[in-house]
């Protein structure tokens, strides 16, 4: 059984049953157990367990992932547990906790092996062989200078594989990427994508190393935002447990009030339909094509807020090229609505009439455009306002563009059809 | 100048400036800078640069870095490149090209350092020094038994760690999971991902050892396929090239097909509609809910669908909790349509008329679980079929829950209001 299918079998368990297979199993194993598991279960197991085995679940965690549960319990819970940890583990956690959530200060660990510049590669390897236990990571082993100034890092392998009178400075690479502890944890995670790297140092506005984001931790990061995204985009909350450990009544909930503020965007259309009805009686062919024009409108903002959204996470997108952005997208959305406009013409024509056939070639050109503005224009809004663009676009720019989407048409109608 | 800057750099110059710098790096740094660059780049690189260059640059490429970037070229221009490969880059490059494209056997490497059982750690550490240079990867080094049989991997950190006399099968982890070079590559990065490894081995159905996956590529793999599965989310193909390198016709071109096909579903509408006509007629008001309606369904669909997508995607769901799945999803839907039916009601009967109200909020949660119902199903039915699930949803799901919902309202409406 390898060691994912044991995570398996305590997810499938009755959390008493779970607390006690833990509780049987030697430290080591429990600990790698437990931080497999989901922050839901872990919070239940805490409960569960006997005083003395959550103690010392406590302080074997990795300070980063300590945190992280901390951060999930009651206040006092939380305080219970630090005041207990032994003075070093109770310091990183500390220092740790005095960052925001979701960043770079949250997710590093403080605890590393750092070598000096002029050692040689056999006194190096000395040193991870005497101390490596006592750290998270000797996979990247970060390299300091005066004031512990941060000065680059050496691989193992680069250090297994070097002579051993070769000394530091000559196999540090110092084109290693840093970040600050304010750095927000996704964009950590893709400069560690990008860059292929095992680990990140963290450093202080005077260059001053402060800890090691380390590779594992970055592709959690990558998970949990992967999937926030995704059901932000689907209208929901994410889960925090697996599908089938979600109550029917969790599930609901999750979805609930995103389905009740997009409603309450449809009644917005309500309202506006409302006040076109004296010219929906008189055209009743009018409301034939509500659907399909909300429906591309709704289609080509969502279209551009998650490309302005993208470009944003990936940093390719900053504050100077806002107007950039929106003049493109604009004429994006132009470029779209006259396509559409183009192929919906002729069939509507032939159908029903020439003047609605042009009322909604024009409705179609002018929603796209405006749709793409209003899609494209609010995630930089949310960003300035310093919102999660990924929450608050798709409701907005639905609301806008279905209403404003449908303010228009009738306006063009009434001046196409001359009702 | 960090490395990422570097190759920021080369992002920013024309193609024959980039060339031109490019071939004026040492080998080494060269390789590394094409390797950071986008697909696309790297195509015109190759197009850019003198003939030699070309063929260094490919020799020296990993081998799965080489084969995805030969996948992207025409069949006769891939072939000419490999049939000028050193004999064995050539045998590792046609290796991974006979596996299909995104999965484990396309991104493995065929080239590892592997120890067996009976070895030192002294004589293994020896062996990486000797030997480690020509792999791509010495930080997990698989341990093979009699017959290249996989037998669990050493990691570089606990071979340094160890006393030179403790033997191989005293440090081996023979609790790592391992794939088929068939499995999807998604699941490989997911599976990287919870198990925290540095490198996830590659086996035979008979157990030999075939590759390593390294977490760098791993967290490759979890980049594209977020950026695809967001592309689509947002009702567009993924664009390959950042944003800004992207022209305004590429552009268009990623979102006007989707659209097109999403406002096709948007014609449905109008078809059921043109059939309701005598009743919108006598009726106006029900044109009114026409957007609300065709929202809230759409939106309660899209949740589910992303729901059991997510939960295909991290292997929670398999064949077996099909219907388990949709009864669930069903279950939710009712609840979520009866709440918000309920929260309707009452402005809708004290602004328009008790029939009315009746109408919409039967509509309400008829259509809320039928469109759960519908997204639940539709990803499962497509990965039946064997198409993409996060493709085919959104559209498929927006017409049927669409069309249907609006069938399902005038019906309704028809009974209730007697027209």
């Amino acid at each position: 059984m390898d060691r994912l299918d044991q995570a398996e079998a305590l997810r499938r368990m009755e959390p008493p049953e779970r607390a006690d297979r833990l509780s049987r199993m030697p430290p080591e194993q429990a600990r790698a157990a437990f931080e497999q598991l989901e922050a839901p279960l872990q919070e239940e197991l805490l409960a569960h367990l006997r005083d003395a085995q959550v103690y010392r679940l406590m302080e074997d965690l990795d300070p980063d992932d300590r945190v992280r549960l901390l951060g999930r319990l009651p206040e006092p819970v939380s305080r219970a547990f630090i005041a207990r940890l032994s003075p070093r583990e109770r310091r990183f956690t500390h220092k740790l906790l005095a960052y925001p959530q979701e960043t770079a200060g949250r997710i590093m660990t403080p605890e590393y092996l750092s070598l000096e510049p002029t050692l040689t590669a056999a006194a190096a390897l000395e040193r991870v062989r005497r101390e490596g236990t006592e750290v998270e990571t000797i996979n990247a082993l970060p390299v300091l200078g005066p004031g512990e100034q941060f000065a680059g890092l050496v691989m193992l392998s680069d250090l297994v594989m070097a002579e051993g009178d070769q000394v530091i400075s000559d196999l540090v690479d110092v084109s290693v990427p840093t970040v600050r502890p304010e750095t927000d944890q996704e964009q950590v995670a893709r400069l560690i994508q990008v860059a292929d790297l095992l680990a990140l140092p963290v450093v202080s506005a005077s260059g001053r190393l402060l800890g090691l984001i380390t590779v594992d931790d970055a592709m959690d990061v990558l998970q949990w935002e992967q999937e926030e995204d995704i059901a932000r985009t689907g209208a929901q909350e994410p889960l925090d447990r697996p599908y089938f450990a979600t109550t029917l009544m969790g599930l609901t909930r999750a979805r609930l009030l995103w389905l009740v503020l997009l409603a309450l965007a449809g009644a917005v259309t309500v309202q506006v339909l409302n006040v076109f009805e004296p010219l929906l009686e008189q055209a009743v062919t009018l409301s034939l094509f509500i659907p399909l024009l909300i429906g591309v409108g709704g289609n080509s903002g969502a279209q551009s807020a998650t490309t302005v959204i993208r470009a944003m996470a990936t940093g390719e997108m900053n504050g100077g090229h806002k107007s950039q952005v929106m003049f493109r997208e604009t004429r994006v959305g132009l470029l779209l609505g006259t396509a559409v406009a183009l192929l919906a013409y002729l069939p509507v024509t032939l159908v029903f009439s020439s003047p609605l056939a042009i009322t909604v070639a024009l409705a179609l050109v002018v929603i796209c455009t405006g749709a793409t503005f209003v899609g494209a224009g609010m995630p930089l809004l949310a960003n300035r306002l310093g919102i999660d663009p990924a929450v608050v676009s798709a409701p907005v720019v639905t609301t806008v563009v279905d209403a404003g989407g449908l303010l228009l048409y009738f306006l063009i109608a009434r001046v196409v059809m001359g009702l």
